[in-house]
């Protein structure tokens, strides 16, 4: 197929990279063009704007940072140069309020909209092992399942509403945020009684919470480093920021999340935005005046 | 050896009868004594009180409900009829206050005391699968690590403060309660956006949250279903509070364990207490106004 | 003194009517015309559209709803509309993000901005007696003060810059939501102890707490009546909106406005926005079912 | 009339000498005797026992610190020594547990017993001004009634049940708790927005917000002044856990009191248990990373 690529991060490289390998003819655009260039190496061709890109393609997939620059980029410019009948398969995460907006709008101008937000780090999606959440009407889900099987350990549909499957990756980066404040406040409570977060968290890892978040983030509480940044504290808090205007869009209210906001924006005063939200357990390690 | 076992709930009763297919002999009590019935069958003697119960053990373990029990039978009775040089195994979830009170008030009657709470479901214990964390003097840990053995899948050494033990079964239950009230507020989200509990909670599962207590807490969240409860709301409150009580002593402030508390009373307000505690997503359903 | 005032709703048309009074030459202009009536009838000229309100006025006031009208009729046709050397006094309720860019936009324009919010019901602004914040270019403020006294009991300098006058008033606002959540938090405890809310917050009113904050919302309280509502629930979640945007761009956390929100939100989910926000209370009496 | 006056705190000693000057008999004690010299001057006894006090006495008032304090002096002492007939007038901040305690207890002596709770500080006290809120059966009340003049600007009847009076004391604390977090949240907002706590407390104390708790303590928090205390954070936490207590019990979901309890906690850990509890702003300056 023909596939445009947008976004070339560290999670869009990995992802373009896989449709390349899957025998696809992929341009690509990134707002930096120069980290295209490892995939013009493996055979991609390189559009100088979005709006190049997405021209003839059958499917333009996008990678974007965030609601402003899906706004910008896809809305702005590639919506008019798709053609009739191209479908455009979202995996950033977007807001609730923009998947609905996306979908009227590529609706009325017959342009087929899948939403497939990702859980994975960097170099899942290098692998192909994502998990992708796909909703949308089923022939234009049907029609990118290749392509997404190309990205994926698994595919999990989520019915055809685009808004389905933007709810639920905002819901889970929700749990995870969650997550990591229990455990920073757990940590907390075993060490002002004399167990180090290590071997608290060793305990849980090993029995009850034996799953990739508590081991990848609980693991990082419990050596007390944050760097490099898997996932940035500062797009945490975007992201928790995503769940509060769902939440408050259909009158639900989320007292973890009010916690987690409020515990994320102390992190962010004291300067911690760029490390890996994991480093949330700094606060409460700090109100519980703990030594670092 | 010949062990005493106080408390024959139905985690303890499982428990005891590890213990004897183990080839000690054991001697059990139970306030009330009917219980005690397929014990005997299998070869225990059933003493008339606690401290009958106690005479003549090298070892004994109690299983019993809370503060109140173990403080009214263990410091009330059993530890007076212990013969000096004879070890103490808690296994019940007690307060951090009540295991440095143990711990002094058995160091001065030259008993033993070994902290050692545990995690697991009833049909864990009978299975000799429980996870057990242990603390205590380094000898009398060694004396009764062949019995815990007998308990456990695994045992968790924890050092030598019986305190840490305790901290880190309360730490470990206040995280599985945040788990709860998270996947309740994620989920009320998700379904007020069109996304079903189970739709929802079936991907966490399957991908970032794979561990037992997001399978089965988040299985009964998604069935609505907290009947027959495997661990009661009620009891989750107590743990709770146990969790906070710590806190308190230590100055640890702990907001996600204040929402749980105000979200355990709102249930236990509806009259929810003996159902399970995954049944506080009912209400973070009701405050979303979501149809139960 | 050649005045233009935009916007007539409850508190608008009052605030025009004792300018009038005050002998000035005032124009006004609303969106829906017939309210404009009476004031046309004290003297006042209406007009067809805002920025005909404005052309030739030296003084423009507003007193609009929200962030979004003040953009559309301000920013959208006003400021095109006065002379250069005109002032701009805003009386609405704004965020401080919006604040900070109309300082800047009159600024650019050679045109005065005064931030002068107030606080006061409909019938203390028809009676002249607001209190009224204003901060701005000394030159500004001062051109502008025998205005201002027309309109208030008390003028409240708050120093040159617009942002200030508006952070005092949503923390105010802020001030006034808490005040309500915690009597009905109090109320409800005492309640379940069998005191009336009545009865308790009368002896409050009575010493400690005897100021109109507590006397209005409390009697509203008190009586369990919300209606006619003074100032609606949906504005009062509105006006925390904005404090909670002012602490986030500052990086402030406040916990109380998380649980004000969280709680305003289930108010808004049971249909209760256009009630009095005092009836805040019926969440706190509902979550500890209590009868209503 | 015959009374005796047990604790002489700095609340307890103004209000035993008003009753003096009333002309009433008085007998005083307190667990440190040299406080009691200045009574003793004005004409009081001194007793070397609390018992020893109550010993003939028609009426046994107390000012004692806590539950504890009461538990053991009245229940332990006090109750065994008074004759029948006599009545108790408590005046301490008691758990709404105690109080129903003593009201079983007393009834079960024959010992008429007053729960009157006073509002106010100490040189209030001195001066005769306390607001007191009495409840207990109509002729108990009666017959104190001229005693609790002696002590009060005004005495709020609050019914025949003890329990009454208690819960609307630990109402008003909580009360002045959350008007301290409130003032403490919305001036770190408007610090972080350049208008300092002074600035903005002012405005609020001048208009809305007139009432004592919002000089007192605003007036501390304007000038960041906690010390010498009028009431100490440490005593403020120990009021605030009555609250929650007196919540649990009859199952009432405080969010706020939650919110006030972490902040305290955050206090006391950082050393402030006794400046005064208005110093819990520091904790919210410090979230927001302002300087002290």
């Amino acid at each position: 197929m023909r596939i445009a690529f947008i976004g070339l991060g560290s999670m869009g490289a990995g992802m373009a990279a896989n449709l390349i390998k899957g025998g696809h003819e992929v341009t690509v655009w990134n707002r930096t063009a120069a980290v295209a260039e490892p995939l013009v190496a493996q055979g991609a061709t390189l559009a100088a704007t979005a709006a190049g890109a997405a021209q003839g393609a059958e499917v333009v997939h996008n990678m974007l940072a965030n609601d402003a620059a899906v706004r910008e980029v896809i809305l702005g410019s590639v919506l008019d140069a798709l053609p009739a009948g191209a479908i455009h398969v979202n995996h950033a995460t977007i807001s609730v309020a923009l998947a609905e907006e996306l979908a009227r709008t590529h609706d009325a101008r017959g342009i087929g909209f899948v939403s497939a937000p990702v859980f994975g780090r960097p170099e899942v999606a290098a692998a192909g092992n994502l998990n992708i959440i796909a909703s949308g009407k089923p022939a234009h889900v049907a029609a990118v399942q290749p392509l997404l099987e190309l990205l994926a350990a698994k595919v999990w549909p989520m019915g055809d509403d685009p808004v389905r499957a933007a709810v639920v990756k905002i819901g889970g980066n929700f749990l995870i945020g969650a997550a990591i404040e229990s455990m920073a406040e757990a940590s907390a409570l075993t060490r002002a009684h004399g167990v180090s977060a290590a071997d608290f968290l060793e305990v849980m890892q090993g029995t009850l919470f034996s799953a990739p978040v508590y081991k990848i983030y609980g693991g990082m509480i419990a050596e007390d480093r944050y760097e490099p940044a898997g996932f940035k504290l500062s797009l945490g808090f975007k992201d928790v920021g995503l769940a509060r205007a769902a939440a408050e869009a259909r009158r639900v209210p989320m007292p973890v999340a009010s916690v987690l906001h409020d515990a994320l924006l102390e992190s962010l005063g004291r300067g911690d935005g760029d490390i890996d939200w994991a480093g949330l357990a700094r606060v409460a390690a700090a109100r519980a005046h703990l030594k670092g």
